[in-house]
Order: C-alpha cells, then structure tokens, then sequence
C-alpha cells in the first residue's frame, strides 16, 4: 500500500469515528432534553437550546427569536393553568451530521397527556456545537 | 507581525471569502428556484432539490421522501384541475452557512393567486453543495 492510499484511509477512519462521535453526543444531549421534558423539567428541557437572542424557534405560523422568548411560549403553551407538559417521545428519527459543529435532527414529535390524548407533529433542529457541548440554534416544529 | 498572526489572519480572510461565496451560491440557487416558480416552471423549480431518493420534505404532517414523490406533491397541489401555482416570494430570509457544503435558509413564504388571495408559511431548507453545485436535501414547510 503507498504512503498516500493509507493517509487516506486513515482520514476515512478519522472522519468516520468524528461523525459516529458527533452524532453520538448530538443523541446523548437531545435523550437528555426528552429525559427533562418528561420529568416535567422545562428549564432542563431549554439547556438544549442555546442561550441566546440569536435562537430561533419557528412554530406553525409563528417566528420567535431568542432563548428567553422560546421559554415564555413553552411556559404560556406547556405549564399555564389547565396545561401540562405530557410524555413526549419521536419516532422516524435521523441525525445528519453536516459537519463537525453542524448536524440536523429531524422525526416526528408525540405528546401524550395524562387523559390519553395524543398529539403529534414533525420537527427539524439544527444543532452546533458550541463552547457548552451541543446546543439547539434552530428549531421548526409543525 | 509574527508569521503565525499573518497565516491566522489569511485563514480568516479565506475563511470570511468562502463564506461569502457559499452565501451568494445558495442566495443564487434560491433565487432560480423561485424565479422558475413564478414562471409556472415547476420542472425548473425541482431543480433546487437533490436528485435523490434522500432527499426529505416535510409539510404540516406528511413526511416525504424522495425527488419523485415531492414533485408528485407539487403536482397535485399546484398544477392540477383548478389549482395555481401563483407568486412566491420570501421576507424575514436568512441564510446560514454551517461549513463549507452546509447551509441553512429560513424564511415566511408568501403565495399570491390570481384572485388576490394570499397564502403564508415558514419554511426551513438544508443546501448541501453537490457535484451538481448547491442543493436542497431537506425542506421543512409549515
């Protein structure tokens, strides 16, 4: 084998275990965010997203821009009175990794409230990784 | 000035300059698409999608996978009995590049039919630059 066909080999192997890594911790913080969210803990559903104005969160019809903004929808819609947060679980899951600080997330979203009632959309997250580890910058949920 | 500042100070010029460059390149892909789209080309507006089986669109509640079946979509809704494919345009636009094959674009969407009604939406779309140059491999619309 020349020098050159194992340097590319080498860098095939890097690549692939720097992907299998990234996607690995983009999976551990998002089953970190789930665990949270279905423990009725929204400010540890929210250290997914990055804390920050340049945040943005698209929902149906609605841009909202920044992390505070995206906290007081998630109280207004999931913790008012006569609101609940509910078990929350996806299905059709995929994580793309872009780069190694960019990877897109994509499924569709389950929530099951305490009487049975089942709602249900799909999502796409962009994720980067940033000086905390991995953080949500981009969220649309339909 | 030390050589080590200048060779940082190069690799973030050219860093800067191709960021530029995958800006414009995307910012130009966009731009055909909707023009094609506004001429009732939606061939050419396809055109914007990765060719792919891979390639994902979500709308509302439906994920769809595939060039193929996305095209069938666009057909049913906009060219057949009855239908318009009408005028689109975007505002709150933002395009962000990931690295140097990845980038996001966000926008509202606006269609105007013949009749004057309009319709609106929010649109997330992931480019990724092909051998065929930059192209959409995931479109989230709501």
């Amino acid at each position: 084998m020349t020098r050159k066909l194992l340097a590319m080999l080498l860098l095939l192997i890097s690549t692939a275990f720097s992907q299998q890594s990234a996607r690995e911790q983009v999976q551990k913080m998002l089953d970190d965010q789930t665990a949270a969210w279905n423990r009725g803990d929204l400010l540890g559903f929210m250290r997914g997203y990055e804390n920050s104005p340049e945040l943005t969160f698209f929902s149906g019809d609605t841009i909202l821009k920044g992390w505070q903004a995206t906290l007081t929808r998630y109280r207004r819609k999931y913790q008012s009175e006569g609101r609940e947060m509910g078990q929350l679980s996806f299905t059709s899951a995929r994580i793309d990794v872009l780069a190694d600080d960019a990877a897109m997330y994509t499924a569709r979203w389950h929530l099951t409230l305490r009487s049975g009632q089942k709602r249900e959309g799909l999502t796409t997250v962009i994720c980067r990784r940033t000086k905390d580890g991995w953080k949500i910058v981009h969220d649309h949920s339909s």
